[in-house]
């Protein structure tokens, strides 16, 4: 006791918090895997020949109060004005219930993709009151689960319209009404894969000379049409009829459906997800039956388990992560899963009157508002309109848009005379009355006699959100049980490892996630004045170089808003540079097989090639095949894309090999950055030779996944790619994604997490992240086979377990190991990737011994329970693996199976007391294909479930 | 569709959000009930004569959202500076971890006192954990869960001081270097009891004419004395010795138990509690094992369940509630269990080597300051200190402490010459280079040497926090899942309704709770300024006039921070009149035998006799025993102690008659507020006759109930007590708290709820209260006879039902079934008062009729298996009441009984999937007092426990 202890660091947030294993633990750890030291295990699993030169420095790492502050002055920066800007973003009200018990709690933010149903079902069910919502409002059959903005969505329609049509024209009309950011990621997903976009006037579309056409609803300067008839001649013409369309207006308007069209895309943010500068939102598609299979994203629908109840499942997924890599046409992947579980649950708090009463106040207000400039002699547009006006000033726009910064707001420049103005479910009176004031004009807003100004022929006849979760006593007691009810149906890791390979399931810590709910970092229109966001700008100026530092790379684009998303920007500035460079040609793309599924599908995006490069015994790249294709394709070679440490979870000694190859031949050299969370501090794919890299916030700086999202894939590039990055969706070329920093209110979060580390600490993750992974490689040593390993033995920062020969042996299969570790309360590994009929683990650096030791204690009770099979002493088809995962259900039914209860139940590694129970047993993917139901069921069937 | 929902209120928070049935419900209820409107049954429940003049009116209610901006408004108006004020109230970091899941966690905030173990064992185990780590700071054998402050502890240690004495003196020692409002609250504790306080050095105390003493340690102006020999001679007068110490210093210093101490109390606070100008804050006390059985509050103990598995549980619990009104010392009912369960993981988030840095930090950085100030020439005091030191300026001191506000530092006066400074975790070297500058000193804080100014002798030489769950590894993803796992083994008011009579368990939403985090509320010291907290007093000074309106009073003091402070206070008050008077020597108390348990309790602690007044069969007031009681003691009589409605649920309309005999015999009236929730908007305590009344803002008024606290409970008083309302607690006179404002962070909660319901939603919240209760007599009818109704045959907001037929019948005691309602997924309802062996229930207005249905559900299939029982068809031991709670150990067992699993574990109402299961069978509560544990059990336990 007494004055011994100044050398404990009482705040350190890297050594205390964020890495798992406490130096005691280390040490047992490391004698377990066999080195006296950390280094000397890191010196195995990491090539001399790759490492960095110097450590990573950023300088001391903060505490978490430092933090606290030090983004608390950041956040200051950023001023916080009312934005009545429009262009799809709208000021909303995040019902404080669902701020706190959703968008604030671990049980939903920290969930993986529900990839494993029998552990998702609450979040699945948030997610089909989600789609219900949106084939309601859109009125067409089917809709899938979010994908990333209104813009993207409007380029996957696009894409998709040309896969479906059976016109064979090349064009693809753009309405001149769409909001500009959705038309510049359009262009820019056009032209690598050769479509043309006509950008006009509805009234001169010609429908025999395009594959589809895309509408915006309401247009973008406020204008309302019904496309009915214009939807019915490009049918005629077999093209495809896409509406890009406000669901809050669709509360009033006449919907897509009743129009006709085919396929209906937008943004649900304005349903309760705060601005946060540009993200993250859901954006919503929807689609006639006929073409659901067409559609790109994830999509939730109902199935039943292997009792026979009803339960939840991920649909059609062999489109999605397992798709066909040469057929790709979309590399969607990451959906903005807890934004549109927010959004759904908007829906469900307010009802159909509710959100109806909601969309009719907005208009009102937007009524007032034009008639108090009508009266003062402005010349309005237009004359119909739902809550988007446009005011012809001449010469005095200028001097409108100052005016309104000084009464607290921001309206927009249309042209170089006009003034768009968009209200809100958050505008009040005093927000009319100050716009007023900015036009010149002293009155109050008191006449607040109702009127409308809606087209009657637009007027919605339909019903919409009918389903019973809808009309569901709201008052906030029953909806925070509701809440709670679905959340503690999931397995999240804010109860148990996650240790998925390639996903990075790491801590996501309160202190870093708490500023995002920050208003001035929460309620920013994206296309503020830059005045307004020096605080974003100084935090993403820091985060970029400091992520350049991390990877060798000279600039940052934080644009793509997931990992996909990424990869496909990084490819474009590939693309870019060579066509500057007079090498347009280039085409032709070499990817390893066991290559993330995105890469190919992205490669495909930019028009590209794919030509696969063999792998030899021990997953890395066969370099002679990758010599040999190179020099077959030299003269084409636009680029190569690799994934270091390799997806085989392996520190290939050739990589600078490969980049010296691909150069020599002309091409440049994507690494994708999924696996990067092996490599901070320790090496940088930049000085390895890549040209480009993709960074999963989401996964090695500590963004949570949200139940599947949101993500942010921002791409670091060498200095000779800089100028092919992406511009500015509104008034630059080649945007990925709508808003100019992608989904910028997660990037507090990121930057939180690399000044809480430091450049030690962050070093420190990735080299406990190898020590976790090769702690259970050593483990599970005898029992398991480590499938691929480096040079010296070692495993990277996971390892892939190869149980296929148990299939053979006791006819017990991957998803059957998968499905028993639920009843040892896990989420399973990664099933079946990159080598199908394996298992890929990833632990990261934030577990703990005990959780990885109860982690490999419930694989080894499952290779017993195998060698029970293979020994005859437990049956091949009636047992614990084949049966799981166990439910409460199982318990209380008779009890007929030859094993007991206990052991059914309770294998190692279950908690007792605190014990998951799965609420369904196993889910059958094949019925559920065959049955195809997306939306809430109807209300028979609840009754049946409840027998 | 279209334009015809302009009459619907999406934001309406009192309809749409905190009243639970909806209007349709609603219909269907008063359909069941029999009338057929709300006004109707209102008219047969509440007589007319007490019924209020005029409806209440607040304006037009807020919706959330305007709620948050007015609140945000109102925050700014509070000014954060950096308090170095010390006083016991401290700047601390609490872990972002510890916010997020424990203190914004409806989970955690939202659980009633823990009186049914079986679903209380997490917040059990976290209380555990507290005691553990303040019987391991002090070193003394047992602690209780918490008390209210640190100054109302040491009023309570004073009086049980008295009560173990041997020693037969009647005056009490304090240490003139206690912090003024200990001293300031121990005097209003002492007057009333006789006590005579004696303020002194220490150095003169006499120990033969005292029966205990206080010391503080370290003092208010940062002395560090060790108390040993005054102890020990204190002990050999046989009187008690009690220390108020910080915890943090404890960590460094000789701890009381090693000086001997008998009884040590102090403020968690700085283990992680926001100051929150005051509170809420958990005080501790603890005490050696020969007097645990004088000891106040709550005492978390271990005891085993009905298989014989660990298992925790208020231990003595028949010293507290349940009291034995006419030898009550101690009114102690509320603890502030949310606080000490954070305190108490703020300790294990740090370990004991965490702690120990922290204070060695703190303690360093002191000197650091000390040591510039001598530099310059000042003169500072004490040599030897902790965290505070004194500093003479002479005349500089008004000029100081200016300088130093604009410094942005709050530092203390003392004296008319001295400053007082106290460091704290969050003080950094720009503090005392503030400080610095506050003394006209510019320099830098840049000589880190670590140097210690302890006395040698006081240096703590024993080991703390010595538990594993003090050395668990301190991973926030380990942490987070601890915090996880504990909330899901308790059930609270986010999974189910808690039916507690007398304790109104209504919503508390999260747009009240939200600002309850902001750190204009949260981090402001109780002792600032006051122009620094115009905020807080905007907000107390409405808070105030709205509940002078809703109860017909002419003031509130907001001093009591819990409902049983203020009784204590409004009676003082009452006292305090009749000594003004000259009718000093009025004490008779006349109290009805179905009052509060505190009731009597309170009117002892200001020195009265309590006469009881007996009930008629209805259980209503006998007047004519009144009225023979008020003329005996007319000469005598002090006041009269009532609840209204009585705590038989029933509004008496006699009420009236009652307070006029009182005041006709020169007594005053205190009206209970505890069911205040079935009079606000309806009647008004004022109106009827009370001359005083406190009001539970955590039953009434939204503030949750934490687990067994914060409370609140400020009174309201008629103009001719005002004069005798509690004074400040360090300027003024008559303080019974330690802060002027009790435990204002809460404030914003009951404001908030105001605001958001306006005075029709007050109201309608009643009415609907009323109905609620109503609705569940009516569906129970029959089944279970309600024991108390109003003339017109209609309950309060609360029935009685009378359960000990069955205990003849059946065998089945209310015991029995408060555990078969677990099954159900119910906290039981208040069991066995205010009579023995009945339930008396109380839904509040925020449960819908979905939820009073699922209750009603399970009670009346209670009622079935008890006709099973008395027709012999089910045994009269081994059935499901008897075996109830059933855990998910009993469905793996072996299951030999009688009846089925499906009947045991899923009776009606319980959920299916979202089944609640208690982590324990039933406790035995007799056997864990026969071997009192009270401190985290040894590991060999553990051990056990695990296998």
């Amino acid at each position: 006791m007494g004055y011994d202890a100044i050398d404990y660091l009482p705040y350190d947030f890297a050594n205390r918090r964020h890495i798992g294993p406490s130096p005691a633990e280390m040490a047992d750890m490391l004698t377990t895997v066999g080195v006296s030291k950390l280094d000397e295990l890191i010196s195995q699993t990491v090539p001399e020949s790759i490492r960095q030169d110097k450590p990573l420095d950023f300088g001391k790492a903060l505490s978490e109060r430092e933090l606290l502050y030090h983004m608390r002055e950041t956040a200051s920066q950023n001023e916080v004005l009312t934005s009545l800007i429009g262009m799809g973003y709208h000021g909303t009200v995040t019902p404080p219930a669902i701020q706190r018990n959703i968008f604030e709690n671990p049980a939903w933010y920290t969930a993986y993709t529900p990839y494993q149903p029998e552990i998702s079902q609450g979040r699945l069910e948030a997610l089909l009151n989600y789609q219900t919502m949106v084939s309601d409002l859109t009125g067409l059959e089917i809709a899938n689960a979010s994908l990333l903005d209104e813009a993207t969505a409007c380029a996957e329609a696009m894409t998709m319209a040309q896969r479906v049509a059976k016109s064979k024209a090349k064009a693809f009309f753009v309405d001149e009404n769409c909001h500009p950011q959705n038309i510049s990621v359009m262009k820019t997903r056009a032209q690598p894969l050769g479509i043309e976009i006509i950008i006009g006037d509805v009234a001169d579309l010609d429908p025999e000379a395009v594959f589809g056409a895309i509408f915006q609803y309401p247009g973008t300067y406020g204008h309302l049409r019904d496309f009915t008839d214009d939807i019915a001649r490009l049918h005629e013409a077999k093209a495809i009829a896409i509406m890009s369309a406000d669901p809050m207006a669709l509360c009033l308007l006449k919907e897509p459906g009743a129009m006709g069209a085919d396929i209906a895309v937008g943004s649900t943010q304005r349903f309760g997800i705060p601005l946060g500068y540009g993200g993250p939102h859901a954006a919503y598609m929807a689609t006639k039956d006929e073409y659901k299979r067409a559609m790109p994203g994830r999509i939730v629908g109902i199935s039943i388990d292997s009792h026979g109840n009803k339960a939840y499942r991920l649909a059609l997924q062999t489109r999605e992560q397992h798709i066909r890599r040469e057929k790709a046409t979309s590399n969607v992947c990451t959906a903005q899963a807890l934004l549109a579980v927010m959004a759904g649950f908007y829906a469900v708090f307010h009802g159909p009157k509710g959100l109806r009463a909601i969309a009719q106040r907005i208009h009102r207000k937007t009524v007032r508002l034009a008639k108090g400039l009508e009266a003062a002699g402005f010349k309005v547009e237009p004359k119909a309109y739902f809550d988007t006006i446009t005011v012809d000033v001449g010469l005095l726009q200028r001097g409108v848009l100052q005016a309104a910064v000084r009464e607290g707001l921001n309206l927009r420049a249309v042209g170089k005379t006009k003034i768009g103005i968009t209200l809100d479910e958050k505008s009040r009176p005093a927000t009319i009355e100050a716009v007023w004031r900015a036009f010149g004009l002293l009155k109050n807003d008191d006449d607040l006699t109702p009127e409308y100004r809606l087209p009657e022929a637009l007027i919605r006849t339909s019903e919409y959100l009918q389903h019973d979760v809808f009309h569901m006593n709201r008052a906030e007691t029953e909806m925070m049980r509701y809440m709670r009810r679905l959340a503690d149906r999931d397995l999240a890791l804010d109860r148990a490892m996650i240790p998925l390979g390639s996903c990075t399931m790491k801590l996501n810590s309160a202190a870093e996630m708490m500023p995002v709910s920050w208003r001035e970092f929460a309620d920013i229109h994206p296309y503020v004045p830059d005045d307004q966001v020096r605080g974003y700008h100084n935090l993403i100026a820091d985060l970029n170089a400091k992520l350049c530092t991390i990877t060798g790379y000279d600039a940052i684009s934080m644009q793509p808003n997931s990992g996909a998303q990424g990869e496909y920007a990084g490819l474009l500035s590939i693309a870019g540079y060579h066509r500057a460079n007079g090498q347009g040609h280039r085409n032709i793309c070499l990817i390893p097989v066991n290559a993330h599924g995105t890469n190919p599908a992205s490669a495909q995006m930019v028009g590209w090639k794919v030509v696969p490069v063999k792998c030899d015994e021990n997953g890395s790249i066969d370099l002679d095949d990758f010599r040999a294709k190179a020099e077959q394709h030299s003269e084409n070679l636009a680029g190569t894309m690799i994934t270091y440490p390799s997806t085989h979870g392996v520190f290939e000694g050739t990589v600078k090999d490969v980049c010296a190859i691909t150069h020599e031949h002309g091409g440049q050299v994507y690494i994708d950055g999924a696996n990067m969370n092996a490599m901070v501090g320790l090496s940088r794919p930049g000085d390895l030779g890549g040209d480009v890299s993709h960074l999963n916030l989401h996964k090695t700086f500590c963004i949570p996944h949200g139940g599947g999202g949101p993500g942010m894939g921002p791409i670091g590039v060498k200095a000779h790619l800089i100028p092919h990055l992406p511009g500015h969706p509104v008034s630059g070329e080649g945007a990925v994604s709508a808003a100019p920093f992608g989904s910028p209110s997660l990037l507090p979060i990121s930057w939180a997490y690399c000044l809480m580390m430091g450049g030690e600490g962050l070093t420190q993750a990735t080299r406990v992240a190898i020590l976790n992974a090769n702690y259970i490689a050593t483990r599970l040593e005898g029992a398991f086979d480590v499938l691929y390993r480096g040079e010296k033995g070692r495993v990277a920062h996971e390892c892939i377990l190869d149980v296929r020969p148990f299939e053979k042996s006791a006819g017990v299969t991957v998803e059957d190991i998968a499905k028993r570790l639920i009843d040892a309360g896990f989420h399973a590994p990664t099933m079946s990737w990159p080598v199908a009929g394996t298992l890929m683990v990833e632990p990261t650096e934030s577990e703990t011994k005990a959780e990885l030791d109860r982690f490999c204690d419930a694989m080894l009770a499952i290779r017993e329970e195998i060698r029970a099979i293979e020994a005859g002493d437990m049956d091949r088809e009636v047992n614990p693996l084949k049966l799981a995962p166990h439910t409460m259900e199982d318990l209380v039914r008779d009890w007929d199976r030859p094993y007991s209860r206990e052991q059914g139940c309770f294998p190692p590694g279950a908690f007792r007391v605190d014990k998951y129970w799965p609420p369904v047993n196993r889910v059958d993917n094949a019925y559920g294909d065959r049955h195809l139901v997306c939306t809430c069921p109807p209300m028979e069937d609840y009754a049946e479930a409840a027998e």
